[in-house]
């Protein structure tokens, strides 16, 4: 049986690298820049070498045979393409499993970015043993990952789990996606910047001051400290939140949803109101029933989740 | 192998009762009226007389072995109760199942009432060969029923499902659930009546007249003659369905989304709103791919999701 597997998480800023073994420990790693205006092979050779480098330095060459790759874009799981990449537009339809292949020499198997995320946190972190789980990931913008009856959950095209574009307010902001008022307009770390901006005037007697310099954690910051915008501002996060909480729960009747992603730093801020909006909205029942916890493996849950998926497809060897 | 089942559609206001073959014809028929403020017992003896007579008038009794029935309510499968019926709060927690087969001395099986309409739409009417189908019923309320890598979902307490309550407007009109704004507020037949009232002023140049006695036949018809208050009425229907299913194929990515009950009579006056709403709002890959169609059962369906349902649960006999 196969113990061991590489795996990537590849970012809009950054790719990770890991071997991982079959409980999901990260036995090494390392990272490097993700060449972002690169062409599809600059990106692939970069994640390659990283990996290369790697399995070089811990003599693990003869032993891997697979490669788990998590990838900001919808794979088209019939031809193993990458079908549509926001944040890396270049790999649009990008045939990226064998390009890295053939650099590399190993099996290489694609997954969601955020589907790996839920796959992380179902097998290895706080969705443990859960047949339903709805993986919430608040970044620079809001992704999600569906686990239904136990299993990676991807819809007709590969696109489902999108509960960032999750309408919240049909006439709010509009959004990169094309429509107006998306959970990740409320949400996302971009979202929570722009609206404490919004709300930042000379007489709002906050110690804040409006900036494009603004980050979410100087707004974090300042909300721990009770400055009234920032908590605000916090407010609105959690009011959304539960909005979209609660037409999943309504909807799908999850046992658990987790969430994670940079901005959840900032969990004890927002969950307090969007605990409360889920409840008020949701059905009783379902409402009860569904934990609604952080995750527990941070940024790996994406490389964990491309781990899982790697293991599942590797078949038995003799050994 | 059982060839025909007994199934039955217990609603608020009826219960139909059909003998159906393997591919789902409804071979005899017979319908009565609810007693919906019965005791639980009154409400059982209803359904198996109904079924004792039809099976008697077709000669069937030694035939039948197996009675599926769709419920109004949440069922909780583990242990064969009707958990929550918000039309008939008299079964709730009833173990209606049990009481109905001591009465009618088959096995009885129930299924929720909207997830039984997703599965005759499934396997017998507008969805077939789809692997992932959501089913919205327009009617008194808007309920709906998930079909997911080709099997009824229904969640981790049988509650999923339930698109009526997906949030489409924050702020907007109360709901039976406790919430605000959920599409049953704008999509039922109860919302077409109340919306079109509301935009009945005395000089809103409508052929229709503010009044508790309108319908949404009413209002209906007064669209296809071009009334521009009740065209107006169904473009806000379509704009908020179409909010709905941008939500939906955004999260789970289905084939097909089918409209059914009464309400999706007036289809035509709604259905253009609906689906440009959706397309402005859904990533443009699921939106291209889902059907948007109609049942094809009309109000049979879900007496053949149960029927259905029936035939999954019979085991092969001797013959």
């Amino acid at each position: 049986m196969v113990e061991r597997v590489l795996a990537a998480d590849v970012g809009g800023t950054n790719i990770r690298v890991g071997i991982v073994d079959r409980d999901g420990r990260i036995r090494s790693r390392d990272e490097a820049d993700t060449p972002s205006n690169g062409t599809p092979d600059e990106i692939a050779d970069a994640v390659s070498s990283l990996a290369l480098h790697l399995m070089q330095e811990h003599d693990a060459e003869n032993e891997l045979t697979s490669f788990g790759l998590a990838i900001p874009g919808i794979i088209d799981f019939s031809s193993n393409r990458i079908s549509n990449s926001p944040n890396l537009p270049q790999l649009n339809g990008n045939a990226f499993a064998a390009i890295v292949a053939a650099k590399i020499g190993l099996n290489v198997f694609l997954e969601n970015d955020a589907t790996a995320a839920a796959i992380g946190e179902h097998y290895f972190g706080a969705a443990k043993n859960a047949a339903n789980v709805i993986c919430v990931t608040l970044g620079t913008g809001v992704g999600g990952g569906l686990i239904i009856n136990g299993e990676a959950f991807s819809g007709a095209d590969g696109t489902a789990g999108e509960v960032g574009h999750i309408c919240v307010e049909p006439d709010g902001p509009p959004c990169g996606c094309g429509s107006r008022g998306c959970l990740e307009q409320f949400a996302s770390a971009t979202a929570i910047v722009r609206i404490a901006n919004e709300r930042l005037t000379s007489n709002s007697g906050s110690t804040l001051v409006r900036s494009s310099e603004l980050s979410a954690k100087d707004i974090f910051n300042a909300a721990v400290a009770a400055d009234s915008v920032a908590v605000s501002v916090f407010n609105t996060v959690g009011y959304y939140l539960g909005i979209a909480f609660a037409d999943l729960v309504n909807v799908l009747n999850p046992e658990i949803i987790v969430v994670t992603g940079g901005a959840s730093d900032a969990w004890r801020m927002f969950i307090g109101p969007a605990v409360a909006e889920m409840k008020k909205r949701a059905f009783q029942q379902p409402a009860e029933r569904v934990k609604i916890v952080r995750g527990e493996l941070g940024g790996d849950a994406g490389i964990l989740g491309a781990a899982k998926r790697t293991f599942d497809h590797t078949v038995k060897g003799f050994s």
